[in-house]
């Protein structure tokens, strides 16, 4: 990142953010490495430090970039990017990627099910659903809280298992049920005090917050899903068809 | 809403909150309404004000209500969901919704391809580009602020049209475009201070941040478009198979 091969008509802020975009998607900026000055990049490219700071406001904004009050800004984690064309777990997603998955099991109880839960999974309410809180890690760094709701009826066998290094997904499958198909809701929220201690992010961050029901192939929904995700650390593409 | 039927097992907020949904998407409470205060509700229901105010705050962090500092508590404006399954846009979404869409143009210009642009839309760095940025409501409220970038080459005859009352998917169409598939990628991202005037949420509101290149029949990428979504007023749904 040297010098602009200054493109007439577009904007020099844009362009300074751009070069430090693609240094960074290149590799020659590094995820927790620090970047250079306003004054450095100003000199740099022969632009003003207003200009730089514009460009490089965007890149926060994007999440591209942080800044640390005082020591400098750094270059972010890229976003862990999940392929929703296909149904695959958390576990088996991060796995294909090599970013060694890990669970920490925050909470395991059978509980009733409450009319949300009743109504996801088809079943009456009070029927017992057990109820799987994990913190879920990539390369050790915490990513998103799922809480998974199951019924009980369909597997009691869950609550003896090993929630923290194994997949849901595989443990139904093990089990002899097919999975199918899941219908997935998105939204973006806020983290709340207790998400953003446990996902380390500051209270009221962006979460990409989903909600998925799984079902085997003979219909039945075998899992309810609510997941809380780092918005800075987490996105997801889908494919769409007219 | 008059008793609660108490599940056995069930902790009495989650009753109450699940009561309070219920009355919310059944319409008994509407949205705008004020909801009975604390005191009310834990007298009604014969619990205390901590587990009403415990109910409550679940469904403030959902989205589901909101609080008015001196005033008392409201139902939101249910999040508008679209449907991710299919293409369409968001003109034609709210259509069949009965939410009369409109837009207000912001930004209507021709600039030249920057790295991000050209590579999504398969053009030389520096080729024209025509920008359309639109604030996007629905029943004249603000949902979306959607920046979207065509080729120039493709269709002149945009910077003509009235984009404020139509569909840039129907123009595309009008001008012998079929389209065909779209790739979209999906973030939660924080408002800055100019979206956030836009689309009258506080700054650093959550918002559901969307990228989507736009493909024709003949895998000719159509339109790229960065669009920010109200997090508290949008939200979507897919499909996924295995």
């Amino acid at each position: 990142m040297d010098s602009l091969s200054k493109i007439p008509g577009v904007p020099l802020y844009v362009q300074i953010r751009e070069a430090l975009r693609e240094d960074i998607t290149k590799g020659l900026l590094k995820p927790g490495q620090k970047i250079p000055s306003e004054e450095e990049l100003a000199k740099r490219y022969h632009v003003s430090r207003m200009t730089v700071r514009q460009g490089i406001a965007d890149l926060i904004n994007e999440g591209l970039l942080y800044r640390r009050r005082g020591i400098g800004t750094f270059v972010a984690q890229l976003r862990i990017t999940r392929d929703y064309t296909k149904l695959t777990s958390f576990f088996e997603d991060m796995l294909e990627r090599g970013l060694h998955p890990s669970s920490r099991l925050l909470n395991l109880k059978v509980i009733p099910a409450g009319p949300k839960i009743a109504k996801a999974l088809a079943l009456e309410k009070g029927e017992p659903v057990i109820c799987i809180e994990r913190l879920r890690l990539a390369a050790d760094q915490p990513i998103a809280i799922h809480c998974a709701y199951v019924p009980q009826k369909l597997c009691p066998e869950l609550l003896k298992e090993d929630l923290e290094s194994q997949s849901l997904y595989m443990l139904f499958e093990s089990y002899g049920f097919k999975l199918k198909r899941a219908v997935q809701r998105i939204e973006a929220r806020q983290a709340n005090r207790f998400q953003a201690h446990l996902l380390e992010v500051e209270e009221g961050a962006p979460l990409l917050y989903m909600e998925r029901i799984t079902f085997a192939d003979d219909g039945t929904p075998v899992e309810y899903v609510e997941g809380y995700n780092r918005g800075d650390r987490y996105a997801c593409t889908i494919v769409l068809s007219r």
